[in-house]
């Protein structure tokens, strides 16, 4: 039941108001020459006259005329949601699907919403979805992950066996392999999210998988490691050992809860800077032996067709890319004046050293401000101020990685890997400002 | 509708089957007594035998008779949730409140389960919540902030508005000054969830106050801020004018997407490394003057009452503070052998710098592990392998912040302040581990 608040919970409300009116014309006046920001703030004065005409209906006589209905009542108390949703004006803020890319949801993709984040975590309810027999359903009391194959001690562990081995964790971004990939031959979609939301970054929490061979002690003839999932695809992949022993982690957890079960609840494999695919979910069996096992999710799939005819295997990084979020064709802009250009960027051989942004699609370039912190194999966010002056424009973000690499455009793309590909598009995006401040994907000849 | 997987979707399933059977006998027993962490893990052998029953029920005959329901199924697709939920196994993951606490639910607390989570970031469905009036529903269409005062140029900004001005991001603790205030005077509650768990560590995303006021143009006498918010508690509380311009934000997002409203959607202030309460919520107002107004919050409410009856008073920041979280009286030992500990640190004055675990009661120390990354004013992850023999055991975490601080024991802290406060108890937690493994909340003479 709301209540009405009583007076001594805002006493300087009602000051603030009287002061408000108390502004003289003048001031009142100048500050929309002076101020940078001001086109969409409304003037201090005449009892808040700035207020929209919605905000101040409904009102009690006894309070001031322009109190909004959030402030006149008391909200649902604690815990009244024990796990929390977002807003409810945020609704349209979602993962989302194309419908006509695969034959049936699920062995299919879902986007993350990269044109409504902010900073460099992918918040749980948005990270975009990738299954190949739906999202399983896993019992974490009856599942185990068995290790085994050219190894000392073969082992089959628990969940809780696997939360007594020490434990790390690290933010990394995933990125599907296939990401753009519908746009090699020309540019087809009109939306960051359709174009680059196969890719989130988390906070990944479990045990480094180079502890779990340790602890099961590889034999000297190994080279190879097979991941495979419990889900119903019996997901398979193979890893070099070397990498395995390197970096590759099996994770619990994302963005210090429980992983999600479209994440491979509850457990997973993270192995950062490489496609998603390899990242294989629901962790049920690991095997180690001297050579790949070439399944189909590394010969027929997740391979690249070049223009002979032949076609790469193994391609397991992600290549420094980054893609400007706003504005875009989600995100148009709506007046002229100061803009915030907000990006993301990042690399699967480390750190993002520095990022560039065109204005007349990569003829000049200024480089862009990185936000702290910036980690190895993990998005970094990139801003550049811009004040827009009503004038087309063909915007580009581009990334040189702590390797020295740097992303190539579309058509250098092309050169190199021919037209054929689906996997590993890491070109250079580039937005169309129209004069009505829309945005639109094309790509340069 | 769950349809059979075909045979070719899991090729190495039922191969791996078979090399387990082969394992020769002596094999399989020898790495029970070599591995380090195989107590709770079962054998390689026998057709996987050890799968508890359950897991094996309802096989379709068709099938090895050890196939798992969720590898037999096909799960629901992709964005069959557009917005993810947790896992249902996880489902007492959750905030929780202290019934007898507080008069209502609209003005109290919820608490975060620190005893689930990882890493360092909270989820933001399990951020914990301080309400003085529930949790107000603002249309961001509708909502306005307003900043006037000693200024040249008073504004009113739309979400809009502070969306176009320059953005930053930001990992950073929260923590409300009363957490665990309930101990002051003797061991309350046995419960790592409710003695520390109004405490979160989100990535925030917004605007500098400092650009802001930069903005308006801050009259020269001006030294203090007063914010304001518009739940219907009109929360208010005094920010003197050089943490102001040092490192306070109005922020819009946490964790990437837009703020919860529990947490102050669509806008809040964000004042890194002091007590919660001044971070406020659902921000409407901002005034500029040149002395603090002295309201409820920072007067009766939020002062330190000492033993001569004196109060301290803007008494803001959150001094250096840890926990162990695991074991806890949530998390008891189930076995002995190798366990992790794992803990959280953190300081208002900037960087953890080193955490030291005693198991003794703080006679003798160890120092962990600290997680990367650590940031200023963010949660710090420290870690500690311990190989528990069935002893008892009083397991203490202490940590030192940047600027040499030593967190205080709660004997140390009562000497300077008395048993009065209700706020800023910052003492190391002792936790008692019974030899049957469980965990209890004590205070040492």
């Amino acid at each position: 039941m709301p209540e009405k608040p009583q007076a001594h919970d805002r006493p300087l409300h009602e000051q603030a108001l009287k002061e408000a009116d108390k502004l003289p014309e003048p001031e009142r006046r100048s500050f929309l020459k002076k101020g940078l920001f001001t086109a969409g703030g409304a003037m201090v004065g005449g009892a808040l006259s700035g207020l929209p005409p919605k905000v101040l209906a409904d009102a009690d006589a006894s309070l001031p005329p322009n109190v909004p209905v959030w402030t006149r009542t008391l909200g649902p108390g604690v815990a009244d949601r024990p796990y929390g949703m977002p807003a409810e004006a945020e609704s349209d803020v979602m993962r989302r699907i194309v419908p006509w890319l695969t034959a049936d949801r699920m062995s299919s993709v879902s986007f993350t919403p990269l044109q409504d984040l902010h900073g460099i975590i992918t918040p749980n309810g948005l990270v975009f979805e990738r299954h190949h027999s739906g999202r399983a359903t896993v019992d974490p009391e009856l599942h185990r992950l068995m290790i085994h194959g050219l190894v000392e001690r073969p082992i089959i562990l628990t969940m809780d066996d696997l939360l007594r081995f020490p434990s790390v964790s690290r933010i990394q971004f995933m990125e599907c392999a296939a990401n753009g990939g519908m746009e090699w031959r020309a540019a087809q979609l009109n939306s960051v999210q359709f174009l680059h939301g196969m890719l989130s970054c988390c906070e990944w929490t479990g045990v480094r998988l180079s502890t779990l061979l340790e602890e099961v002690g590889v034999k000297k003839d190994a080279a190879w490691v097979l991941a495979e999932g419990a889900d119903g695809a019996g997901m398979t992949r193979s890893i070099p050992l070397d990498k395995a022993m390197d970096d590759v982690l099996v994770v619990y957890a994302q963005n210090g809860e429980a992983l999600r079960p479209e994440q491979g609840y509850p457990v997973r494999l993270l192995v950062p800077g490489w496609e998603a695919n390899v990242n294989i979910k629901w962790l049920r069996r690991l095997k180690i032996d001297t050579k790949p096992w070439m399944t189909r999710e590394e010969t027929s799939k997740y391979t690249d067709l070049m223009d002979d005819g032949s076609a790469r295997m193994f391609t397991w990084v992600m290549e420094a890319k980054s893609v400007i979020t706003s504005p875009s064709p989600e995100n148009p802009l709506k007046k002229t004046g100061m803009h915030e250009i907000s990006g993301l960027a990042w690399s699967g051989h480390g750190k993002v050293k520095r990022v560039d942004v065109s204005f007349d699609g990569g003829i000049n370039w200024k480089t862009a401000k990185l936000m702290d912190p910036v980690l190895s194999k993990a998005l970094t966010r990139f801003t550049l101020p811009w004040r827009w002056n009503g004038s087309p424009a063909l915007l580009q973000s581009r990334v040189i990685d702590e390797t020295g690499y740097v992303q190539p455009t579309i058509t250098q793309l092309r050169e190199v890997r021919g037209t054929n590909s689906v996997y590993h598009n890491n070109s250079i995006q580039t937005w169309e400002i129209k004069s009505d401040g829309s945005v639109f994907n094309v790509q340069l000849a």
